[in-house]
């Protein structure tokens, strides 16, 4: 089967053998995959990373000990947890200290025409949401994942900060919570897009200082922390969406001074980001920016680090 | 009268005509002053700063509207808030953004004969708290401000990083709450003196990883706070106390990756700090290193900037 491989800066493709399914597992065929951020950052090296990516996707089930998952088409969490340790009891196991992470830690990701998941990581995806639609769930629960942190009142007034793809299912998922959503970015295409969601948007350039009681930090950037610190009010609360693996220099005394939280934030349950997007309260059809076989892999990577793009996808051809 | 003076980086003493007290405002006597770390980061151009410092103090009231405070002994809360806004409605008038701060921000500070603050910041100073403990006030109540901030558990293992001043009152406040208490620091003397308290004391070195719920980091040093970072378990709390006009390199990827929260934390109500030391349960008299008059200002301040020395005390001598 082909794989998509990333080493030293560089997408090839591979060609490997089919996995095997262990007990528990299931073996499921690409059907669609999203390039993410942390992609293009494991590309840099984040993580000193080599070997396949991939953890946004929508795949068909094709093994498993569960007959009934058989053919469905699944989306699935990414974190493969121990199940046995004080987190995982905690149905926290996305911070399992054992755990390994599809396409980012020790686990084959899903930029592969077949890979492997935990039966228990997958969720059918309902029929009303298209399998393309499918690859958003995981960055969407993400996204999901602010709300279950930190208790942002319904109509609280919300600035988010980068119009990249994190941004905008943040500023969505707010909005339909009841916050009236400030989106601030640097693209006028991409802003564009969310004022057609309904969303109030202003350039970047023009952040006010100390505005906000909250702050959703999503510019993928390291300078972004620093930038939403000065936005946030005293007291308030900036949380932290972007993984980056460089280094950024920070004054701590404004956050000391004003007291103010900073609230790190990875990873969401799916089933809020499935129930979103099944009942189209969350919009992703617009943030769809190209779509590319799976051999094209290279050419996927390059659009979606060009500046100003959304989602990029890949798509699995009918090679087996 | 005699007033400390920063400057370039140099302390001298200034004669300067004895303040006049505005309506609403006591004049004030000074008895003890604390020399606090901010106010050696004064000293190397922290806020800019240029003029007399000093706010943490033991004063007598000589000149008031309210003829009741005369001649009483009193501590004072630093920041001067206007009393109209939205957060000093709210009783947060230390973070009301038209303040000033003594001996920080535009208003002269204590280390000075006599000095001026509104008469509704001062607090009497009751009978069973000695002279010179009142200006630990100001410090313990900064360090009772986290458990105003973060909702720690009163059976929880907190570590608190820093054994210098205020991470030894940190420890005291949190282990009156009845937490578990693990101090990290870097001297054994103060390490000694937290035992003496009945505190856990571990080397800083020896920290370990991923270990807390709860940090609190009170290093006085920028990099204290990615050494917490490192202490917190996934979905812990880092309370950042340190305030250093120092940048700090920050990789942020392990705060959203495990979704740690920091929480800046700065000053705190004077009611809580009062009666811990009333009653005992807080204990200062070991922390006082060193006592100088106010005419010996410079040595003073040399004397508290060496390492590993705790509070230092400026004392009014009979001068007017």
């Amino acid at each position: 089967m082909l794989a998509v491989h990333l080493e030293n800066r560089r997408v090839t493709l591979k060609r490997k053998p089919r996995p095997r399914r262990r007990e528990g597992f299931a073996l499921l065929r690409l059907l669609a995959g999203g390039i993410c951020n942390t992609d293009l950052e494991l590309l840099r090296g984040y993580y000193g990373f080599r070997g396949t990516p991939g953890h946004e996707f929508t795949a068909e089930v094709v093994e498993a000990d569960n007959r009934a998952l058989i053919g469905q088409r699944v989306v699935g969490e990414i974190n493969l947890a121990c199940g046995r340790c004080d987190w995982c009891r905690r149905d926290l196991g996305r911070h399992c200290p054992s755990r390994t992470v599809l396409g980012i830690v020790r686990h084959p990701g899903a930029f592969s025409e077949f890979f492997t998941l935990p039966e228990r990581n997958l969720h059918i995806l309902p029929p009303e949401i298209p399998t393309e639609h499918g690859v958003f769930v995981e960055p969407l629960a993400a996204a999901c994942e602010i709300l279950e942190q930190v208790a942002i009142p319904r109509s609280a007034r919300v600035a988010v900060l980068g119009d990249g793809k994190l941004g905008l299912l943040a500023a969505q998922v707010l909005q339909v919570h009841g916050a009236e959503v400030h989106l601030y970015g640097r693209h006028p295409q991409k802003l564009a897009l969310a004022r057609g969601l309904g969303i109030e948007t202003h350039r970047t350039e023009r952040r006010p200082r100390a505005a906000y009681d909250w702050v959703v930090e999503a510019t993928g950037a390291p300078e972004g922390l620093v930038q939403a610190v000065t936005m946030v009010r005293p007291r308030g609360a900036v949380v932290l969406k972007s993984t980056t693996h460089r280094a950024v220099r920070m004054d701590t005394a404004p956050v000391v001074v004003n007291e103010v939280t900073l609230v790190g934030s990875r990873c969401g349950r799916f089933q809020p980001a499935l129930e979103l997007l099944r009942s189209g309260a969350v919009r992703v059809d617009r943030m769809i920016a190209d779509r590319f076989p799976l051999t094209r892999a290279r050419q996927a990577f390059a659009r979606a680090a060009a500046p100003g793009v959304l989602k990029v996808l890949l798509i699995a051809g009918e090679a087996r």
